[in-house]
C-alpha cells in the first residue's frame, strides 16, 4: 500500500531540538518528520507551509519561493530527503508583514495542490498534526479527510494522524497515534447551485459593479461552462451515491471542462493578489463550488470513464460492482433480476425486441408522471422514462441474448432536473 | 433553533488584549469569547480546559476544581456569564507538572461530557477553535461533528466553526467563520468487537496477568453485559444505516445496560489515575469500543423507543419516516408497496390468515438458505425468515384488514448473527 505522509508547518524557526520518541524509536530533533519518516518510511511526503513566513515581498512567485527555500534549508538540517513543499496562504500580521485575506484560501489552495500531487491509488495517509498551527492544522484535516473520502469511491484509503505531546527542550516528548481509520466514499453534502458561487470580492468593496465586472467579465468563461454544465454534473454527482448506473454513463462529465474552470477560477484569484510594501492582499476568495468542482473532477479521475447512454445488464453489474457500496449493490442488484427475468421469458421463446418502454416488459401501467420516489427506488431505472432492448447474440458455441437498458431518447434531456428534485428534496 | 456554544480553551493565563472584530461587531478583550457570545447569543456555552493547567495536586477532585476555579474566574473577568466549564485530561510535562496518559483521554472524555451535557434537541453548534491547542481543538472538532452526526439521526443539527487570524495586542484581530455545515445521520464506522476493547493497560505493564486482572476482575460486570448483548447491539445499530425497521424494534436496546457498561468503564479508568507529587499518570486507556457505546446510548435517547417482535406496515411506514434516510425509505417503500399489493389482494377476497411466512403470501419458492444479499436488497423483511399476518380490524364505520410482519420465532435468534455478516461483508 502507497503511504502518503502530510506534515502542515507552523514557523519553524522557533522550534527547538526535543527527543521525539515513536513505536520505541527515538531521534533527536526539531521536528516530529525525521522520526515519522523514520517510522513509516512514506513513498510521498508533504509539508505545508503558510506564505506568511516569506521574507520576500517582491511579486507572489517570489513570496512562495523564498518560504519554499527557506523550508528547504531547514529540511537539510533535519537531514530529510524527498519532501516536497507546498505553499499556501495565510492571515494575519506578523513582523515580517501583513496578510490580508479569507482564512478559507488556505482550505482551497491546499485542497487544489494535493488533489493535484497525490497519486491515484490506494494509499494510507500519515498526517502529522503536531507543527500545525491551529487553523492550518484543522483545515489540513478537513482536506485530507474530505480527499480520502472522494477518493474512497473506488480506492482503498486510511488515515492515521500523529500529534505529539507539547514537546519540551531536549526531554523526551511522546508521538501519539490520535486516529486511525479506513474511509470509505461520502459525497459532498453541496452541490453546484444556480447561483455558481466560484468567487467572490473579499477587500474589494461588494458594489454591484464590481460584482458585475467579477461575474460576467472575469468569470465569464468559466461562468458559461458552468451554467451549460451545471444540472449534469450535479445529476452525475448524485448517481454516484444514489446508485443510478444510467445516470453515470449518459452524463459523465468531460474533464477538460472542469479543469478549464477551475484553472480559470485560480487564474482570476491569483491575478487579485496585490502586494504593497510588505502587504499581501488577497482581493478575492473562493465560493463554495470551487471545492465541489476539484471534487468532481477527483471523481472523474478515479472511476472508469465511460460514456454511453446504452448499457446491457451485464455492464450495469460491473459498474456497480467498481463504485457503488453494498447497501446500493443490493438494491441495483435486485432491480437488476426483476427485468432480468422478464427477458429470460422471453429469450426462452426466442422473442427479441429493439426499444420499448420498459413498463411493457414489466408489465406496468403507463403513467405520464415520473414519480420521485420510483426514480430512487428502482436505481433510476425507472419504468416509464428507461427502454429496454432484447438481442441474440451469436457466439460460436451458443445462442445468447443480452438485455440493454437505456433512457428514452426524447426523456433524456429531463433527468438531470429529476434528479436534481431528488437531490434537493 | 437552540444555539450551543463550544470553546476549547489552552492557557488563558496568557492571553493579552486585542480587538475582536466578527460581523461588524468589535470587542477589545482577551479572548473571542465575548464578540461571539455576543454575536450569537447562545443558549448553552461550554469552555473545556485541560487538567494540565492545575495547581493543585491533591487528588483528582481537587485538580478539577482548581482548573474549574480559575477559569470561572477568567469568565468573571471576561464579564462572561452562563458558561459551563468542562475539564478534560491533557498530557505532557509544564512547570506547573507532569501529565502522562493516552493523547485520546481527552477526545474520549470530551465526548462523554458532551454528549451527557448537550440538549437533545434541533440545535445549531458554533464552535471555537482560536484559542484550543493544536490536539485539543482537533480532538474537539471531531467529537462535536460526531455527535451531531449521531443526533442528525433525527435531529436537524448543524455546524458553525470560528477561527480568530493570530492576534496581536490591542490591534484589530477578524474572526472568520471557516466551515458552516448542515450534517446528517452517519454511522460509526465501527462496531463492537468480540474484543469488546474497553479499556487498555497505559502505564502499567502489559503482561498477562495484568491483562486478565484489568478484563477478568475489574471489567467483569460490563464484560459480561457486552458479551450477552454485543450483537443485539451491532444489529441495531445496523438497523439504522441500513434499514431494517424489524431489527430497529425487535432487538432495541435496554439503555441501562449500555449505561451500566458506560459508568463501569469510566469508575474503573478513574480509579487508575495516580498522583504523586506534581505527576498526575493516568494508568489505563480507552479502548476503541467505548466511543462506540457512548454513541449507541446517544442513538438510544434520540429514536423513539419501540420494542414490538411484530409490527403493521403502517408502524413501519411510521419508524421509516422517523429514523431513515430517503433513499433507504425509498426502498423501504418498494418493499412494502409489494407486500401490500398481495394483501390487498386477499383482503378484498375476505380471507384473513394468521402467521405464516412471507414468502408463501408472495409466492417465493421456499429456501432454508437465507441469503446475505436478499436481507439487504428487502429491508431486512427477507421472506423465508419473516412471517406475515392479516388480520380484520372492525372500526364503527367500515371493515379494515391490517397487515403484521414480524421475524419467525424459531429464526429471530439467528438475525443479530446475520446482520453481523452483512455488516462486516
Amino acid at each position: 500500500m502507497l503511504k502518503v505522509l502530510v506534515s502542515p508547518w507552523g514557523n519553524f524557526k522557533v522550534w527547538k531540538k526535543t527527543v521525539y520518541f515513536l513505536n520505541g524509536r527515538k531521534f533527536s530533533a526539531r521536528s516530529t518528520l525525521p522520526v515519522i519518516k523514520e517510522e513509516i518510511k512514506p513513498d510521498v511526503s508533504f509539508v505545508i507551509l503558510p506564505d506568511t513566513l516569506t521574507g520576500s515581498f517582491e511579486d507572489y512567485e517570489a513570496v512562495v519561493k523564498h518560504v519554499k527555500g527557506e523550508g528547504y534549508s531547514f529540511l537539510k538540517e533535519l537531514g530529510v530527503k524527498d519532501v516536497e513543499i507546498i505553499v499556501a496562504p495565510g492571515s494575519g500580521s506578523f513582523q515580517n508583514g501583513r496578510f490580508i485575506g479569507d482564512l478559507m484560501d488556505f482550505y482551497n489552495i491546499v485542497l487544489y495542490e494535493l488533489l493535484a500531487k497525490l497519486p491515484k491509488s490506494d494509499m494510507e495517509v500519515h498526517l502529522d498534526v503536531t507543527h500545525g498551527l491551529n487553523y492550518m492544522t484543522l483545515m489540513t484535516y478537513r482536506v485530507v479527510k474530505e480527499i480520502l473520502e472522494t477518493m474512497g469511491i473506488c480506492k482503498k484509503v486510511s488515515l492515521i494522524v500523529y500529534n505529539s505531546e507539547p514537546p519540551i527542550q531536549d526531554q523526551i516528548t511522546n508521538v501519539h497515534i490520535v486516529e486511525r481509520a479506513n474511509l470509505f466514499f461520502r459525497p459532498s453534502d453541496d452541490y453546484i447551485s444556480s447561483k455558481i458561487y466560484l468567487l467572490d470580492l473579499y477587500t474589494i468593496e461588494k458594489t454591484k459593479e464590481n460584482y458585475r465586472k467579477l461575474n460576467e467579465e472575469e468569470l465569464y468563461l468559466s461562468k458559461s461552462i458552468v451554467k451549460r454544465c451545471r444540472k449534469m454534473w450535479n445529476a452525475w454527482m448524485a448517481s454516484l451515491y444514489f446508485g443510478f448506473p444510467l445516470v453515470f454513463t449518459t452524463f459523465f462529465p468531460e474533464p477538460d471542462d472542469v479543469k478549464r474552470v477551475i484553472d480559470d477560477v485560480l487564474r482570476v484569484y491569483k491575478s487579485h493578489i496585490k502586494i504593497e510594501g510588505n502587504t499581501i492582499k488577497r482581493c478575492l476568495k473562493f465560493g463554495n463550488e470551487f471545492k465541489i468542482l476539484l471534487k468532481l473532477h477527483t471523481l472523474i479521475n478515479m472511476v472508469p470513464e465511460i460514456r454511453k447512454n446504452a448499457l446491457s445488464i451485464q455492464e450495469i453489474r460491473e459498474i456497480g460492482g467498481k463504485i457503488f457500496d453494498q447497501k446500493v449493490r443490493a438494491f441495483l442488484e435486485r432491480e437488476l433480476n426483476s427485468i432480468e427475468k422478464e427477458a429470460i421469458d422471453r429469450s426462452n421463446r426466442n422473442i427479441t425486441f429493439d426499444w420499448k418502454p420498459l413498463r411493457s416488459l414489466l408489465k406496468t401501467p403507463a403513467s405520464e408522471e415520473v414519480i420521485k420516489r420510483n426514480f430512487m427506488a428502482h436505481a433510476g431505472l425507472e419504468c416509464n422514462i428507461t427502454e429496454v432492448k432484447l438481442e441474440k447474440v451469436n457466439s460460436r458455441e451458443e445462442v445468447k441474448y443480452k438485455t440493454f437498458l437505456r433512457y428514452s431518447e426524447s426523456k433524456r434531456n429531463v433527468i438531470p432536473e429529476l434528479v436534481e428534485r431528488i437531490v434537493f428534496g
